[in-house]
């Protein structure tokens, strides 16, 4: 990382270090919010965020996001968990507690296309992107040269249909190794397998170059330019097992005409795809994404 | 019709009556331009707004769209018809010549859902839709009331899939006895026969409640609500035998997000349904479209 | 009101008979959203939807709302009212509890252009906005008609520069008899008096024709047009007695060309100050939004 | 210019060669298009594409953009020049035709903010923006490292009021030097003379960070902050003596809340004022923008 960037990331951390972000999912029951709330009060916590939504009062699922301030934080982050297990218990609660003074850290696999890996790497230069980015993984050599010159590590992994074992062994070793939070597929055109994704559930973002679900699979610009449709969209999602079908955290659409060759559709694509997977990333890294039922909620 | 939009309509008339619309499709050579603006040039005809598309300069589609002012067009007419005929002939031409004084006749068609019928009344209403609706027919008396309010003709045709055939056949009497020009599916949630699609091509303009080719089918809004979708669309397409595979004419979107229920999805989609079904409307009238191969170009 | 409006709101109402939102508004420090909660979990409300917001947790103003479900909530409204007392004086609040059950009246004020009229009666009629439409007061009888037929009582009160003093005399005699909540202005081409304005703080708000602060004052299309721009907006804001000035609630564009004439831009401004108005009555409506340093949160 | 950039760019060249384009402005009347296609066709073009207006058929203003093919074009182009000017005549005509083979050059002038030269860099790498960048000039060290990367040569020159008529003098010279057809103000914090402006008539197009005429001049973020716009835009525009009221090319906005700070307000901003400003040079280049009565006519 160069010495800039290091300065930059080192300050947004100084200023984050007192800020916690609790994420939870439970069933729906009165006394959630107040017990939370209370809760984070005894610690001297000050609420700088939140929000909250319930599928169904009676019966439905609870979401809740809170971003709140409290000092000397990183002390008393123990035992805020521990403490925080039995309310956890009693309401039946899936729940995340993220502190601003631990950045998430993050792997960015890409192939040929470097247009959503530039935009990354700008808003991460820019202090947009608060995390780590641990290193760049490639089929392609293209990249490494806008990779090195930010001195994060690249690794150049030739990946095909006939070695897709050795690869993921090789990309799963370096990503333990470097204890990653967040895999980015960053138009990373190889399909990865069912135990690589399953190792990493909602840890795999993806760009797709369509409107979800119009154009699943391969070649959607070229679909839509024979489909003759008005718009293109691109669509940023979690990755599961269903080609496509992961939950989707954002998308975008821009408008296109008759006048339009596949070419354009590209090119216009290429910058609906920039913008909606730096979106994802970043509510992704501010914790403010939560899955249920293969949907999202993003507060 | 009631006296304030018939007045209104004739004023319009009046002012487009020396109005007239060429569109042309011809396979692409030099010369096509200079042939056609020489021969409008001796009819003394200004030539008011003109848009121009070719597939490709090397063996491509060429396709225009002209607008001209043409003194006592109305007595001039037939003439030039007759005349441009060995033009039309010379390049292949797929050609098309309307004049202002001319007005199309319309007949919606709408089953319970009133929105994009009272859309497109309202702009008719405001003088935004050039056209005398000559018909609304309904396999429903909801829109009864709304519709002879503005002396329109109601017809009131029972259907389900058992009477297909009978209801088709009155709908077809009542067509031709009327010269209807355009047939807009305004939520008219039957399927027309092959027969019925075959009898009307490009002249049937229907709404469907998705951004296609998503969704395409029954249900899109409980489809994209179960897909967890971060946008919902509309597309305004011609009728095909393919269902909602017609030439797209125009689409658009609005943002949802994980707050919105599917009646939320509903109400959402009304709004876009409306301006998608009556901008493609609009441009139908005003013969800016032109379908090739199962695609549109907008002028 | 004719009979499936009326059941159609009644219908409504008594969904949301059990509905309360409570909007806060004070100085941020730790503890507010606990006090809250723990309040309203002692009268076993359920919190839907809450969202909250601070300027900065430190010394920063703080911001919530908070959507319940609470079982009889007319028979403890008043005893909730009296004991939240406490908690709002210890806290400095600034606060305000709505219950679904009791629906604002609004009088809506109209000239001569009557779409954004149209509009808000037609989601109205949908069942989209929850408010009892008291009264429609004009200075033209041109939407006596619509309004009648709906059987919404209708004032004509001719309005100019000279008279103002007795116009608004006559409107506030009918306001107060009628307890209007909310008064719109859906393009009623008037000036009020400060006197007017400053009798109902953030309860008036007014549909501007322009992006604001682009095209502040008379004839913003007609500048739009005069200086080219790309893009032409509406903008709904609480009236103040700074013209044009008050808390911006919604704005929203739409994209225009060289084409488009003073007419056309009017014809496509109409279509958003539409839904840029209905917007925001629904938000106030609903008590989404808080105004502060006439700036709006809207929740 | 590094060879890749260099490779592509002059492919491009290769595959527009015979491509010419055709701008003109006169008073309307019939024949115009008449006149011209006869023309071009005798020298064999066949139109791509072609778009005109007119602002009224009586006594109006008539437009013209004619892109056409023509073998051969660069051994012909001196003679269809000065035959063309006989018909420029008769009709009065403002012309201008551009072709293929000819690249414009372009200077860039930027301060400390580099998003937008940043963008304009990418796209011309990218193979979008088809001119040769001539040089960059700056009066801060900040974008030297990435420009001179690309081998494009780099000018420091710092500027403040008070050396306004040197720095300008430096300038000036340069450009003349390097025969700059374009100069792009991409986020360039300095006023320039009259005498700057007057001798680059619509050749200076500047990115302006507000939604104009809204926030006209300095510090138009911290304004919009201020005021509580929901909307924030960028416009790009010709530089005329009168400060942000040249000729609108292209506006767009992005959405904000009561979230949104001005440092975020800001970042929002730049990445509408990077694609605002990348489609306004696009159209430029590619000859599509025309300039009347401090309006612009885009095709």
């Amino acid at each position: 990382m160069n010495s800039i960037v290091q300065n930059q990331l080192k300050a947004f951390k100084e200023s984050k270090q007192n800020r916690g972000c609790l994420l939870v999912k439970c069933p729906d029951q009165p006394g959630i919010v107040a017990a939370i709330s209370k809760f984070l009060y005894e610690y001297n916590a000050n609420i700088i965020e939140s929000s909250q939504y319930s599928t169904d009062p009676h019966g439905g699922q609870f979401f809740i996001r809170i971003e709140f301030e409290c000092g000397e934080l990183k002390s008393k982050e123990e035992q805020i968990r521990k403490e925080f297990q039995t309310i956890a218990e009693h309401f039946s609660m899936d729940w995340n507690l993220t502190s601003g003074y631990e950045v998430k850290k993050t792997a960015i696999f890409v192939s040929k296309e470097l247009h959503c890996l530039r935009e990354l790497l700008w808003e991460w230069q820019s202090g947009d992107l608060l995390t780590e980015i641990a290193m760049v993984i490639s089929n392609h050599e293209d990249s490494r040269e806008i990779v090195e010159s930010l001195n994060i590590p690249f690794y150049y992994i030739p990946a095909s249909k006939e070695n897709r074992a050795e690869v993921e062994k090789e990309q799963l070793a370096l990503l333990k190794e470097n204890n990653i939070d967040l895999i980015i597929l960053a138009r990373y055109m190889q399909i990865l397998t069912p135990d690589f994704v399953e190792a990493h559930p909602f840890k795999i973002i993806n760009i797709h170059h369509s409107f979800l679900p119009a154009f699943i699979g391969a070649r959607p610009y070229d679909r839509a330019y024979k489909r003759g449709v008005k718009l293109i969209g691109a669509t940023s999602h979690y990755v599961t097992n269903d080609l496509d079908e992961g939950p989707i955290i954002e998308q975008d659409i821009m408008r296109v005409d008759h006048r339009d060759k596949i070419e354009d559709l590209k090119k216009i694509g290429r910058s609906i795809e920039r913008s909606v997977l730096s979106r994802a990333v970043k509510w992704h890294l501010e914790d403010r994404v939560i899955v249920h039922e293969n949907k999202t909620i993003v507060f």
